[in-house]
C-alpha cells in the first residue's frame, strides 16, 4: 500500500511507502497518529502547517460487512484540538481497493486558488477546480461523476468549506452519488478549504483490490460476523426498519430529548417527527425506508426521503438531525427538517453543529422557537456567506458569545448532540471528556443507559457512568480504526463471539496474530496519542467539563442536574488504575 | 472603609466591613484577589456566577500625584481568564474619599432589565435605568451628571456593553465629565452589561475623605515624589508636551510600528499621524495639547482634540489608538482616527481591540486597507448591533475565525497592541506570558527596549528579554495596586529615590512599615493569584505563546522573527529561581 502526500503550497504529489509503524494502523488509529506525529499542536488550524489526513479503515475494501467507514484526521478549527471525523459512503472502499493507505494534504494553495484531486490506479493528480468554486456539494458531485463515470466517487466541500467556517464538513458520496454522508464534526471541511482543495474524485477502475493473507479464513470470519449482525435486534431489525430515527420516541420517553435549546427533555410535537412517522411518510411517498450508505452494509440504517410531490429531497436523515432541527428548535414539521438536512448536506456544514446553533440563535431572539422558515433562512445565510451566516456557520459557541447567550450547549466549543447529559449521564461523561469535544459517537453510553445493550446502567444515577464511558471510548477508538461502522458495537457489546470474529478478519487479512485483548490496547493507545496532542495544544482538565448550566439548571421531566464531579470526570483517563470492562 | 456588595439577582445591597486579609490591598491587588477568592474560574463570564469588582487604588483620594487609577476585576469574556483593567478619570478618587474599599457586583438582573447604582456618602442604591438603555456613553454621562450635579462622576457602558460584546469597555468620566477614559480591555463592559448595570454615578458631596495615619509624613513624601516626576524627561516633559502619541514617530523609527495588520514595522503615512502633527493640529484649532485625566496628575498626558470647525471631537486620544486606526489600517487621516476614537468611547468598546479587529477585517477583504469611511462604518455597525457589528465587537480573534483569516494578532484571544513583538521582543514576551492576554501595560518593556529607560536591552536580540519582561510584570502588578498611573514607572525605573517615596506614602497613609523589598513581593503574589485562577480556568503554557505568524513571517524593515523559544517564555513565571531585577 501507498501513502500519497499532496503539498498544495508546491502543487506537488509524492508517493511514499508505508512506514513500519503505520503498517497495522488504519482509520482513526492511522489518521490520529499521523496528525500527532506531523502537526504542531499549536499551529493555526486553517494555516499552512495543519494537515488533513484521509484514510480508509483496516477492513475497508474487503467483504467484511459494514466496513466502509472513511476516516479524516486534522487539527480542528472548531475545538482547537485533534479531530477524527469518520463517514460512511463509497470512498473508503475505493481508496482501499486502490491500495491507498492514506492521503495527506499539507501546505496551502497560493492566491486562494482551488484544486481537486484525481485519484486513480495511476496515482494522484492535482487539477484546477475553477469551475467548481462556489458550488454546493450536490452540483460538485454530479459534475465530477458526470466527467469521471459511474465508477467514480467524490469527497468535496460546499460553500462553508470554501469560507473556512468552523463547522464546515467534508461530504462523501453515497451509492447514488449524492452528498448525504459527511465527515461532519469539528470543521474538517474548513481545513480542506484552507488547503485549497474543493474535491477529491476517486475512480477505482482496474484497481488491484485488497490483498488478503488468508482468503478462506477471512471469508468464514466475515460470513460469521455478518450473521451475528443480522441476528441482533438492533443491528438486524431496528436499524434497517427505522434507521436511527427510531430513537426520537425512545429518547423522548426517557426524558432525554433536548428540547427548546436544552431547557427540557420532552417535546410535545414528538409524534410528528418520530422515526415511525418518518417511515410512514417515506412509504407513502415512494422513498426508501432502508438503504445502505455503502455496498456491503447489512444494517442499512439510511433511507431516501421524498418530498410531498414524490421527488427526492434528502437521504442519510439521522436521529440527531431530526432531534436538533426538530425538538431542540421546537419545529414539528418533518419536511422542513428534511429541507434543512438537505441544505446542510449541500452547503457542507455539520448538521449537529447547526442544530445546536439554531437553538442558540432562537434563544438569542434572532428568530423565534418553532420558526421553520426562519431556520431555513439562517442556513441560506450560511450558504451566502453573509455576516449572520458566518456567525451561524461558526457554530453554537460562537453564536452564543456573539449574541450574549449563556445557555450554550458546547464542550471544547463543539455542540452537544441529541441526548441530554442530565437524563443520560453516561453520555454526559463522554461529552465532557472525549478528545473530540462533545461527541456522542465517541463513547455511546446510550447503549447501557437507555437501550439495555451491553448491560444496564441507570441513566439518571451517578454509579457506573465513568467506567461505562471510559470502556466505550476505548472500544470506539479501536472500532473507528477498523472501518467497521460503529453500529456493529450493538452486537459486539451483546454477543461474546462477535469481537473474536473481528479480530479473526484482521488476522486473516494482514497475517497477524492479534487477540481480543489487543483491541482495548489499540483503543487506549489512540486515546493517549489524541489526548497528548490536546494537552500540547493547550487543553487541560478544565476543558473536560460540561457547560455550567447543566450543573445549575434542572432538566424536566426528571428534574435532574449533571452531578458527576470534576474529580470523577478526571478518572476517565485513569487507564492504569482501572481495568477495562471493570464495572458492570 | 467599607465594601458594598450588590446582588443584582435579588436587587439587594449589603455593606460589609473590610476583612483583615484585604486591609492592605487596593487596586489590582484587591480586585484580582477578590475574583480569585470568590469566582469559580470555569464559570460563564457573562452568567450570574461571575462578579465585577471595582476598587480605587491604595493611594487614590490623597494628594499623592497621579494616583487616580481605578481598578476593575472580573473573569474576562474575551480571554476566559482573570482580568484586571484600570483607568484614569475621576471615579477612583471619589470612591476613596467616600471610604469605599470596593464595590462587588454579583448575580444577574432578572428579565434583562438595566439599573444604575447611585453611590453617595449614605451608601449605594439601585435605581432603574430604563431611560438610559440604548444610549451611548456621552449621553449617559451627561444625563446622570445633569441630574446629580457637577460634583458627580460616572462609570457606564454604551451599546456594546448592553449587547455583552466581548470587547465592551467600561467608560469613566474625565474631569469634563466625558467618557474619554476606559477600563478598556478584556470585555469588562460585557460583564457589567450581563449583570444589568448600565451605570454607576458617584457623588462625593460631604465625603469624609481619606484618613492619613501621619499627615505630615505623607505630605512630605508626596511633595518629594511629585518633584521626581516633574524632573524626569518622560514624566515631566515628553508626556505633558505630546501625550503618548509621541511614540508614533519613535516606534516607526524603531521599525516596530505594526502596519497593514502586522505585515511590516513602518508606515509611509506616519508624518500625518504623528504626535508632533497632532500637537500642531490641536494648537491650530484651539484644543488642549496637555490635560490631566484626573485632578492632581502632574504628567497630564491627555489632550482635547477639536475638529476642523474648532468643536470638541475627542480626548484621551492615545498612541495605541492612533497606531491601530492609523498605521495598522493604513489610514493617514488624523481626523478620521479621532472620529473612530470618539465612536469607540461612545459605544463603549476597547479601541485597541477594535484596532486589531479592523486590521483583520481589512485583511479579510470586508473593507480595503486605507478605507477610513469603511472603518468608521464598521464601528457604526457595532453600535447598531448588526450581525457584522457583533462580529467586529467580538474582537480580532473572532473576526479572524469568522472570515477565515490566519494573520490574527491575538494572545489569549486579546489583540496585540502597537509594538511589533518581532521588533520589540521584550514586550513580545509580555504579550505571550501576561495573565491578561496580550497587554503592553502588563510589562512595558518598550522602556529598556526603545526608550533607554531603566537600562537598555537590544529590542531585536533575545538576550535579557525574559528577565526584563518578568521584572516589569512584577513591578506593574504592584504599581497597579497603588492607584498610581503606570507612567510613574518611567521615573521609578530611572531614579533610585522614587520607589522609597511611594513606600513612604503608603506607610504614612496606612501606618505600615513596608520596605522597598515588599513591592516586588506584592507584585509576585498578585501574579501568582492571577495565574492560578487562569490555570483553573483552563490555561496552560500552550496559551503563553504568540500567534504562529510571528515565528514564520519576517517583519520589515529589520526582517526579524519572534525567536524567544517556548522554553524561554516558560521561564517568566519561574519566580523562585530568578531573583528580581536580576539581569541588567
Amino acid at each position: 500500500m501507498k501513502i500519497y502526500r499532496v503539498n498544495l503550497t508546491k502543487g506537488e504529489v509524492k508517493t511514499e511507502d508505508v512506514p513500519e509503524k503505520y503498517a497495522a494502523l488504519g482509520g482513526r488509529g492511522l489518521t490520529s497518529q499521523i496528525i500527532a506525529d506531523e502537526v504542531n499542536p499549536t499551529c493555526n488550524p486553517i494555516g499552512p502547517n495543519n494537515k488533513l489526513v484521509v484514510a480508509p479503515g483496516l477492513l475497508s475494501g474487503t467483504m467484511a460487512p459494514s466496513s466502509g467507514r472513511l476516516s479524516v484526521g486534522t487539527k480542528s478549527p472548531l475545538t482547537g484540538g485533534i479531530k477524527e471525523s469518520n463517514s460512511g459512503g463509497t470512498v473508503s472502499q475505493k481508496l482501499a481497493k486502490l491500495g491507498i493507505k492514506a492521503i495527506i494534504l499539507e501546505g496551502q494553495a497560493p492566491d486562494d486558488k482551488f484544486y481537486f484531486l484525481k485519484v486513480t490506479k495511476d496515482g494522484v493528480d492535482l487539477e484546477p477546480a475553477d469551475d467548481l468554486v462556489g458550488k454546493g456539494n450536490y452540483d460538485v458531485m454530479a459534475e465530477l461523476q458526470d466527467e469521471y463515470g459511474d465508477d467514480s466517487c467524490v469527497m468535496s466541500i460546499g460553500q462553508a468549506g470554501e469560507y473556512r467556517l468552523q463547522s464546515a464538513s467534508i461530504a462523501v458520496t453515497d451509492p447514488e452519488g449524492r452528498p448525504t454522508r459527511h465527515c461532519g464534526r469539528g470543521g474538517t471541511g474548513a481545513v480542506m478549504g484552507s488547503k485549497g482543495v474543493k474535491a477529491v474524485v476517486i475512480d477505482d477502475t482496474d484497481a488491484p483490490g485488497v490483498t488478503l493473507a488468508d482468503k478462506d479464513r477471512f471469508k468464514t470470519a466475515a460470513r460469521d460476523f455478518s450473521k451475528i449482525l443480522l441476528g441482533h435486534p438492533v443491528c438486524g431489525e431496528g436499524l434497517p426498519a427505522y434507521g436511527t430515527a427510531v430513537l426520537v420516541n425512545i429518547l423522548n420517553e426517557a426524558g432525554g430529548l433536548p428540547t427548546k435549546n436544552f431547557s427540557r427533555g420532552r417535546f410535545e410535537g414528538v409524534e410528528k417527527i418520530s422515526g415511525e412517522t418518518m417511515a410512514e411518510t417515506i412509504e407513502a411517498r415512494g422513498g426508501k425506508t432502508t438503504h445502505a450508505c455503502h455496498p456491503g452494509c447489512v444494517m442499512r440504517c439510511s433511507q431516501i426521503y421524498h418530498d410531498k410531490d414524490g421527488e427526492y429531497l434528502t437521504g442519510g436523515f439521522e436521529y440527531e438531525t431530526i432531534w436538533g432541527f426538530g425538538a431542540n428548535a421546537e419545529i414539528d414539521d418533518l419536511d422542513a427538517i428534511a429541507t434543512m438536512d438537505r441544505l446542510c448536506d449541500d452547503i457542507g456544514i455539520d448538521t449537529i453543529e447547526m442544530c445546536g446553533t439554531i437553538g442558540v440563535a432562537m434563544e438569542a431572539g434572532i428568530i423565534e422557537f418553532g420558526d421553520a422558515e426562519g431556520a431555513i433562512g439562517l442556513l441560506k445565510e450560511v450558504k451566502e456567506g453573509t455576516p449572520l451566516g458566518r456567525i451561524i456557520g461558526s457554530g453554537a459557541g460562537f453564536t452564543g458569545k456573539t449574541f450574549g447567550v449563556t445557555r450554550v450547549p458546547v464542550v471544547k466549543n463543539q455542540t452537544i448532540p441529541a441526548y441530554d447529559p442530565r437524563a443520560v449521564k453516561g453520555v454526559g461523561v463522554t461529552y465532557a471528556t472525549s478528545t473530540m469535544g462533545a461527541d456522542h459517537t465517541a463513547g455511546y453510553a446510550v447503549t447501557a443507559n437507555i437501550l439495555d445493550v451491553g448491560g444496564t446502567v441507570n441513566p439518571l444515577g451517578k454509579e457506573g457512568q465513568v467506567d461505562l464511558s471510559r470502556d466505550l471510548q476505548i472500544a470506539t477508538a479501536a472500532v473507528d480504526s477498523t472501518g467497521l461502522c460503529l453500529f456493529v458495537a450493538f452486537a459486539v457489546l451483546d454477543e461474546e463471539e462477535a469481537l473474536p470474529k473481528v479480530v479473526e478478519m484482521l488476522n486473516a487479512q494482514y497475517g497477524l496474530e492479534l487477540t481480543v485483548e489487543d483491541v482495548p490496547k489499540l483503543g487506549m493507545s489512540i486515546l493517549k496519542a489524541e489526548r497528548e496532542f490536546n494537552i500540547k495544544a493547550g487543553f487541560s482538565s478544565a476543558d473536560d467539563r460540561l457547560p455550567e448550566f447543566f450543573e445549575t439548571e434542572e432538566c424536566p421531566p426528571h428534574n435532574t442536574k449533571f452531578d458527576i464531579t470534576p474529580e470523577e470526570l478526571d478518572e476517565v483517563y485513569n487507564f492504569s488504575m482501572k481495568s477495562i470492562t471493570s464495572s458492570r
